[in-house]
């Protein structure tokens, strides 16, 4: 089935898989007239690369980003804006073993199930690589909610047992230390962590989290396009994401109501919440408040350490995989959660402008 | 925007609110030829029926189904099956004086931001009335993967500090404790806690779990409709859910690789996983084990005990919600998870029939 | 599949067979704080009830709108209008007979093969009663569009043999003659004509044409949901259209370009078309003009005289249909038209307030 | 808003401008494990490739198609398929006058209109460069199609006054003449009419009739996914087509039910009609019968004689378009029509992969 292609009015379609010519997206229902250039979309890109510490993949990827239409004199012509990203670093010869037998938590079985056959090489379709299409999309989404005053900042928040501390949280370490996380000592000791990880020929799991400042109240439709339920989605449609939070999230079940509840008050002429366990969402409705969800995102599945598995003649073997890869999926996952909260986002303030008869008349004056 | 619709091929639309007429439900793209009668669907519903016991708000309802179209001689036609249930216990005087203020932890805010005004009788489309027309889909839903050896078992795993022991599990007990615990002790213990809150005007939250067997591997379409991502969302979309959980969840934060991934082995001559972690999908595709997840649910908004909040005219005041509520959302909810699960994965089934030449050639003979 | 749901963000889902215990729809995504009582839907739903005339079906309903949803003291809120319509005159018995064999012209057998079989009472779902549902929703979105200074008008343009004359145009005629055309004198020949027909035991096919006033230039979006391809969706998909036309239709494909193509000249100061070939839609979007289109309409199937057809034993045999039918379609199917051409605008409408940075502008101000 | 995807399960994606880097389509949907080269999609692009003959524009383009994704070993892999085609022939100098004002019968006021300003060069999205990415996917779809044994066959059935005659019909000439008529005669007289046309400065219309054998019963969605509702739309989507006929179409309006009812009748043991005035459609559902559709194309907008427009400063002004323009848009139609009829059909057999439970269980066995 058609499942490559999300959202209703800004509607994005990625395709491409890690080891084929390319990969990219058609974001379709851009707003025609926001300033747009290669240099917003690959600022993005660039987050995500590989190739760029010591916790992340040493393959090289340039991740050129090329813009194959809708932008005209530098701005968005409200036409399909195709983007493509050629692949360069295919070493297909490192994959070429694994055709022949299903990696541990991956989805090499499930897509031999479900297709009857499957490209092997590297994932295909389930590679991290196709998030690419998912960060290029996003760069154009975080563009065009800045111009309404929307800010997105993702980041790390812990990675296996090493967490950030709030007190120490200074956002410009997001772009600088190899873990993408918004304190410096913390990154360090992750770092250490990971290379143990690396020593033991493993992984480690982490946290993604992601605020959302600066939304206007009203967006999401009840009941089925709330706003956390397409968060929920867009975020858990990310490979390696096992649960997603919005607001406070897991903490609620062990609550009263007397704690949870976000009490109103007047500030300044203004209805605010005191508190924001809500985590900026009543009813599936933005209320105004800082937006806040985290993305619980397991370890690397491709482990160098010897794994039981089957081979496709039905075979049990013992496998340990080789190739070039992440210890841990979260540094460079923060900007494709960031990405995704970014296209929902966008998706759910366009489909709004026809909520109500006051914006209508806003646009169409009789 | 029109929110209030779910599914691709086995599509819901959902309308109705709590102190109108009635709520109900319309299902379109139920296969043809499902035997299907009023009780099938009236026994889902009752699952949900408030006054069912001392901790379950007192209102009572009939909450009887009309089957008004796609149900002929006892199956279905392939028609839209419309369903109804009227309301018949409105006291809309209880609800009268929430008109003037924004109650903590509801929508009455957001509402009125998204679109001007409310129908505050009862939260109207956020009531959770609304969920009547997902448990009638949802009853559908189960009954046509029950034809395929799909079986779903939704439960409440906690209630506020008090969870049940995975060693007392007893699933008759699901339908006979108050709670929906499938632990008849832990359910005592449950009830003692929520008698607790409400002496001191509160509420409590807790956990819903779901598990689903005899699913077949290959349900899911990457990369936006995985399953793991639309059950995401359906789940999130029920009111008071805050997180969601697949397989180990949150707890694949802190995991190695090594203890995460589920390895495959032979058995009776077919492949099998060892472990289930994953809860049941790789890759946004079933895998063929149980699939498994988890809902966060918050305590009851509504609590006696004062609150601050904001009125109309923007001034701070202080109330005290009256009315009849369930001190925990969860009992009643347990019955909606199972449906929204039911009803994703139906569509999931049904959108992978098309997937693959084999399935095809199995029904078009040339 | 879920075919019974179109539009975007104006989304109707329409449900119900012409002899089960009723019809209706579910109108979602409409826009909160549109004034709307039962009497703006049941005056659309009067122009298409039966037994109105001699040249309509004895079969007397009453077709009344109950409104179960969606409206909160007099303005819509919202959430998703379910309308309601109870069938009161079933007299099944008059169909028993057809239950075993397929009427030439109709969908029994197509229903048949689709579903393994068939709700044989009156044509179940292939009704021309499920149009109910269409003009019920149609009846909103024509209110939501007058608030905007865009008018829809729809009448007979001819009836076999007989056509209206453009230089007798009388809009007061359309809703005062049984034919439902513009002129008057045109339709005491058409009257004839269908007495003649009838008198043979025989029907007749016709045209309808609808134009619509006063729609702002910008509705539509290239390539696919252009505003000429959804109304041509929406107007073939009502049972018996056999063609569509927009603008000058058919005509086209004999002319030349310099004889086609609409110049442009400055009126008052605003940019204007001369002639209006294009039917007031140019690249798939509306120009600012006119928009007209036609729809071309079987004679009735359901026939008296002898006709061979094959049973369900797979036998030839003769029938002669019996029961109560119209003698044209065309009629009674006008305000189908006009009803699913403001469905399809208003969607647009809706739509487009997302288009560009400006319409944006207007409704979140920054 | 998203125009640029159409289909439920085969869902394609098209983008690109005339004058940008490139056009494509993304292929979503595509069953798994269907035979597939760039020669199946180039083949179907060369008949829609200008530069053929003297009645095509003398622009030459190769038009060369990539896969970019979705085929692994020469067969689909169920992933999204990414085609391109780059622009080679761009002389955007030949259309930098157009930036100034408005062609008649072109779309460049309603882009201007509707997004606030448009990609002035050579049309941008409305020119039919944007068919190629209908083509491509069209030539999946009819691949697809083929396997289950039905086949599709576009051709010219008139250009002017020029028609084809049925007794003459020979289906080789459709690729071989240059007007893709399968009447060698009146290919011979169409291009004299168009070398006529071209000597007065001026251009003609004409009609495409589309034929598919071989579709099993069954396929199509009541009551708004109708198999010849959305064929209608794909056709009219398509720009220039400004009428959409079914089966005898427009001749329906002027027939009684007598003379259009189709009889059905035994043979060979078989269901089937005895004529086919309906056009192998019956209640929205493909009834075994042959499928027939006409789409009326307007004349190629632009012309060399002088016309009257407005220019952007709103002055009145006369112009004589320049460039390399086909005197007829018809001859490479009619694989556009042909690929959108291919879409459109395949997409309903997917969905209708899921109409009954016993196809189901033919896929699903338990």
């Amino acid at each position: 089935m058609a499942g490559s292609t999300l959202g209703i009015i800004y509607r994005i379609t990625t395709w491409g898989e890690s080891h084929g010519p390319g990969l990219g997206v058609v974001v379709d229902g851009c707003p025609a007239g926001l300033a747009l250039n290669a240099n917003d979309i690959q600022s993005y890109l660039d987050r995500r690369k590989p190739g760029q510490s010591r916790i992340s993949t040493p393959r090289k990827e340039a991740d050129a980003v090329e813009i194959l239409s809708g932008v005209f004199e530098g701005k968005t012509t409200g036409a399909p804006i195709s983007l493509l990203v050629r692949n360069t670093s295919q070493r297909s010869g490192d994959y070429s073993e694994i055709a022949s037998y299903y990696r541990p938590g991956h989805a090499d079985y499930t897509f031999d199930q479900k297709y009857g056959f499957r490209d092997y090489r590297g994932g295909g379709r389930s590679s991290g690589r196709e998030t690419i299409g998912r960060v290029a999309a996003g760069a154009i989404a975080a563009k065009a909610l800045y111009a309404f005053g929307i800010r997105l900042t993702a980041y790390t928040k812990s990675i296996g047992p090493v967490s950030i501390n709030p007190n120490s949280f200074d956002p410009a370490a997001i772009l600088e230390t190899p873990t993408a996380m918004p304190d410096r000592e913390a990154s360090v000791h992750a770092e250490k962590y990971l290379a143990d990880c690396m020593k033991d020929y493993d992984s480690s799991g982490g946290i993604i989290e992601c605020v959302i400042d600066g939304v206007p109240a009203g967006l999401g439709d009840p009941v089925f396009e709330k706003l956390d339920a397409n968060l929920a989605k867009a975020i858990m449609s990310i490979g390696a994401v096992k649960a997603v939070e919005i607001g406070d999230g897991i903490e609620v079940s062990t609550r009263r109501g007397s704690e949870n509840n976000d009490p109103f008050h007047m500030q300044n002429g203004r209805i605010v919440k005191s508190t924001n366990h809500a985590g900026g969402i009543l009813g599936g409705i933005s209320d105004g408040s800082q937006i806040l969800l985290r993305a619980h995102i397991k370890p690397t599945p491709s482990i160098f350490s010897p794994q039981n598995t089957v081979n496709r003649d039905g075979e049990d073997i013992t496998v340990s995989i080789k190739g070039r890869h992440d210890p841990v999926i979260v540094p460079r996952a923060v900007v494709v959660v960031e990405s995704m909260a970014a296209i929902t986002l966008l998706d759910a303030l366009l489909v709004n402008a026809g909520s109500k008869m006051e914006h209508l008349a806003a646009i169409y004056k009789n």
